[in-house]
């Protein structure tokens, strides 16, 4: 393996000093790119895009040939766990993701099982070790995965939603069965993320985009819980270096005192919670990642350089802090819009770290 | 007017000594109900509902005539405001509301004033009055508005929206005219707030479905200033009594510090946050609404009955909480299972009041 030329984003997740505040987006590898549309239509649907090594990797590097990020992301789809136990995923044009057989009983889920990680989802594992030989050391590659709990709101709906009446009815009306689909999710994530990791992945985040809508106790209950667990259960160390692991709850600013005691190496943030504020509440327990309104990449190239600075300031000096939007980048951002981020925290972070 | 004959409602939100925990539910007149779609059918569209007072009256009480609730709400729409200024509302189907005349520049906005409350909008005091003359004293009647912000959302959208790419771009990059917008809206607001009181309302509620969807800061500039001005603006005492100001940010429970300080008398919430820690963070400076997630009227009415209870000792003992779900009641849910949340505050709450 290539040595790592540019490990400034692993040392902000252990809190260790570095020149200045790293940088990557989330959904960085997408359609606000021209070039990436390119590739998509080249390739078919969505997930044969996912499961071509060569144009998973190229869609992958291309944000890193334009702008001077800290990181890239494995490209791949939050529902590969479920569609590899066999749920039929499909993309319908303008209605997300849906599955031809949701689970809804304690039989359906019965009949699942953890996928064997090179059988079902080795097109995963091909894609980590050519994006890992690809990046050549440039900047080191983030695997991931969605929780349990969000996975389980997919496979239960069987698809998007916006009650998330079947999936809560399950936990509220039906709580074991639940627990057995959440625990047999715990453990196939558990599998793939290390699975990323023995394949190349240097740093994991875990993907909990619905534990917003979640009582405070049923968040611990059924999202968090399980996400300790996996993160329990997952190599910290590789290839001689230890492995970060982010958790990003979507909405799960109020619970981050609970958060940080799982044994995550760092915080994913949305928007809504302030940095400052946040850094006080965790201390030193854990590294933060966020966590611009992805909206801001609507305003001017002036006015994201603002709000990148008021970002920097929130947060204030030292390390532990890895910058971000609070969540994907839209489809239609302008691309220099982007830059403009990327560019403001090369250009204003390092005076952070003195 | 008839003598009021259960205040139980307005005693709890002013944190006075009551019987038992007072309850209503967003959105209580509503589709889950057989009857109010036999109303609605024969009224034609929704807003031609909310216009015909006859109908907006039944509607309202037709909640009443099912269940031991503490309050009616008035039956009409949180965009009557905008549609008055003529921005031309519409429903289309499966795509919520719609406006023909979107808000986009300070031209826009300039053109707009605030509507005359009995030319304009004399239908909504019109069902206001009947109303309570209808509910002749048995409860109160609460009016409302949505806030400046969720207003300006729709406005500036042209409907509803995921990103809120359109109004995000104008707090961002053109912050003079979005407040220009924002304080024609609080003047119309406390003008039609007001109107409602002196037409019989007994307590008001302003909704800021949309507050939670911006950052900390944005958050205070943009939509809890313009509402504190709201509330400054109120008529406070009337009919001999304190008319109280109930302020409901859906996804607000990191600010429930700052909405406390604004001089509402309580603060809604949804149930992403706990109720106990809730009460403990705002003190007796406001009594508390809310909040069990309307996705609970899913379970059985055993698993209902159970979470009342839980939620009647997170607020734990003595006044200051009118139970209430964290957001509208869902269309699709058991008429049953209302009965059971409304019955098992009924029956459980007096424990909590000796």
């Amino acid at each position: 393996m290539a040595e790592l030329k540019n490990d400034r984003f692993l040392r902000a997740l252990l809190r260790q000093p570095v020149d200045r505040t790293p940088v990557w987006m989330m959904r960085q590898a997408g359609r606000y790119l021209p070039e990436y549309r390119q590739t998509r239509a080249q390739a078919g649907s969505f997930m044969d895009l996912c499961r071509n090594t060569e144009l998973a990797t190229e869609v992958t590097l291309q944000p890193l040939r334009r702008f001077p990020l800290d990181a890239a992301i494995l490209f791949s789809d939050i529902l590969t766990i479920p569609d590899a136990m066999g749920l039929g995923l499909r993309f319908a044009p303008g209605e997300g993701p849906l599955f031809d057989h949701p689970v809804r009983s304690g039989a359906d889920v019965a009949k699942l099982g953890v996928p064997d990680m090179e059988d079902d989802l080795g097109y995963v594992m091909d894609a980590v070790r050519s994006i890992r030989s690809a990046l050549a050391g440039q900047v080191p590659l983030i695997g991931f995965s969605g929780s349990p709990w969000t996975l389980a709101t997919y496979m239960v709906e069987g698809g998007s939603s916006k009650t998330f009446g079947k999936v809560k009815a399950m936990i509220y009306d039906d709580p074991d069965t639940a627990h057995r689909l959440l625990s047999l999710l715990a453990d196939a994530v558990t599998a793939y993320l290390n699975a990323q990791i023995q394949a190349g992945a240097q740093a994991v985040q875990i993907f909990d985009t619905w534990g917003g809508v979640l009582t405070p106790r049923d968040y611990q209950t059924f999202s968090l819980d399980y996400m300790a667990r996996i993160i329990d259960g997952l190599i910290r160390q590789h290839e001689g270096r230890r492995v970060p692991v982010i958790l990003f709850t979507k909405g799960g600013g109020q619970w981050l005192e609970a958060m940080a005691a799982t044994g995550a190496d760092a915080l994913g943030l949305d928007w809504t919670t302030s940095l400052g504020e946040a850094r006080r509440r965790v201390g030193d327990q854990v590294a933060l990642q966020g966590n611009m309104d992805p909206s801001m990449l609507y305003a001017s190239p002036e006015r994201i350089r603002h709000e990148v600075e008021a970002l920097l300031n929130d947060f204030g000096p030292g390390s532990g802090h890895v910058m971000n939007l609070g969540h994907g980048i839209h489809p239609d951002v302008p691309v220099a819009h982007a830059q403009a981020f990327v560019q403001a925290v090369v250009e204003l972070s390092p005076r952070f770290h003195t």
